[in-house]
């Protein structure tokens, strides 16, 4: 991070714009225009586009006393390419509109540029727009993500059928877990700053809490593999409240393994730390950014090609009810505990 | 609005976005799939679309103590068609996505979206997602606005031509005298609460302020008389800061005539209740979302059958300077003072 500081009301608004996206290069066919006129102009590819916006408030769904501006940045942009994947869809285009306070600087806003331009790069997305100006309190990000998608390939939540596999990729549990070391070293900093902060052995959880990844390669494996998911989305407030969105929303009961949910070793040695149950971790811990899909029993067998996807469960009749079947052979209804930011 | 009220907390972000838009139709056909999954699809019509989004803060860009929720609601959706229409396209889908404090209760949202709605209706535009989260402080909105355009039909602010006529729809400078009367009986409100507003005769400026509309019929009129504008812009910051643009980008100068800047009579007669010059308050004050623009001279005949439009002006090379010509014959060059939100 820089040790100067040029304060945004030297530049305005204008001037503030330039600087930020003077180095953009358009790279996809279909960005026609990007930043600098009334509006960005796309021609997609494919016929058919999705369209999906996020609104992140500071002390809502972010904090900068531990929030790296730069991995904010980066995380910005993953959150809402997350919802694009969850489409089926391959992201273009972004808009990112701040609100910043006079509080930050034009280095702060480099480097929270730094991490989105670096999050455009590695996932093969053109900035081709946004707003820029002050708020009253606190850091303001909106982003828009933009995809491309093969005529009526988009995959929605509610066209799981009965008996398809339940699916997720990577592991659950671990961002939440982050998040709780985050704010026990904040806690104890407030109130003994000299205390240097014990975050050794948690690289893994913290990394996935601070700079999450938004699932590509699932998309790519389903393309190469001929696979169609059923139904999918991605899940940012946790399994359970996502397992029954696609449940609900598909008119289906199902059941899940607590067995078969994904958890890395790291995340259950965490949670362990916390006396907490990693399988409730799994389900309510929110921001793993991974991909909850459906697809026909059929096509199990091409599944096994990428140790990335786990099978826990499967849908069933709407009748048999939202299960849980816990490693002690126990059946729970599944609840959902994700997080809502209107019950803080 | 209602006298009742609901706490959103007691409903959560499920429930409140499942109350908010529980009465879309999808009314374009490129709208394919709406608010409920984790992005919407759109299959352009024309080959291109354009994309364009605003983020507008409490306390810097609307005071809610003399804004209703209705009006602003309807308000931030067009100044997002605004964009759309000033690039010689057609708006077809909007997201919209708030924060809210705990100080909003869900029939203020219900008078919120009830603008937005009526916004939609009557520019054909369709509510297609958005996210709905809590603020600490404030409410912020961010809208992304899309809209369609045949295949390079686009209209850019850079590509003026020497020569070509300036032009703008409608009349300016009311917006700000509109906010010039809400703000100073604001403050007389705050100082005597017991005075009641004078607000007579101002309905005009308060109206542009309070409920602009976005030009759709210029750009039919364009669409009718083969007329393509060879540069455009909609004037948000004010008039001055807009030409700067088009003649900055398009790399020419130009002469503005100041007897030919249109001004209603309200306005003028706003402007001297403050003594205020009602010329300078059309060339900075910004919110009128007007339509600047350049044609070539040869369709100067066309532009008399539409009397919403005025020529201003003309652009000239480059070494000629930007120029306005007074009604006393004096020649000044024109400076930007619009709106600049980091300039307070």
């Amino acid at each position: 991070m820089s040790q100067e500081r040029t304060e945004i009301a030297s530049l305005g608004e204008f001037a503030l714009i330039e600087h930020l996206t003077k180095n953009i290069e358009l790279l996809n066919a279909s960005s026609i225009l990007g930043v600098g006129d009334d509006a960005a102009v796309i021609e997609p590819l494919t016929g058919q586009i999705v369209v999906t916006t996020d609104l992140l408030v500071e002390g809502v769904h972010f904090d900068l006393m531990y929030t790296p501006l730069k991995h904010l940045g980066y995380k910005s942009v993953v959150v809402n390419l997350s919802d694009v994947y969850a489409m089926n869809a391959t992201p273009t285009q972004i808009t990112m509109s701040v609100g910043i306070s006079n509080r930050f600087s034009m280095e702060a806003m480099d480097d929270f540029y730094e991490g989105v331009y670096a999050a455009c790069e590695k996932y093969g997305v053109d900035l081709i727009g946004g707003d820029t100006t002050t708020s009253q309190k606190g850091f303001i990000i909106s982003v828009t993500a933009i995809g491309e998608v093969a005529p009526d390939k988009f995959v929605k939540r509610s066209t799981a059928q009965k008996g398809d596999l339940l699916c997720v990729s990577g592991d659950l549990g671990a961002a939440f877990l982050g998040l709780t070391f985050l704010e026990r070293e904040k806690k104890i900093f407030l109130e003994s700053p000299a205390v240097q902060p014990d975050l050794e052995g948690e690289k893994y959880v913290i990394g996935r809490m601070l700079k999450p990844e938004a699932r590509k390669d699932i998309i790519e494996f389903f393309e190469a593999n001929g696979i169609t998911p059923t139904a999918m989305m991605d899940i940012s407030d946790g399994l359970s409240s996502e397992i029954l969105h696609i449940a609900r929303q598909s008119n289906l009961g199902c059941v899940l393994y607590e067995e078969k949910i994904p958890i890395h070793d790291d995340t259950r040695n965490a949670a362990f730390k916390f006396d907490m149950d990693p399988t409730a971790c799994a389900l309510s811990g929110g921001e793993d950014y991974e991909l909850l899909f459906t697809i026909p029993q059929a096509d199990h067998d091409k599944l096994v090609l990428n140790e990335q996807i786990s099978v826990i469960g499967y849908m069933t009749e709407p009748e048999k009810g939202k299960k849980i079947i816990t490693k002690g052979g126990n059946t729970f209804d599944i609840t959902a505990q994700g997080w809502n930011s209107f019950h803080k």
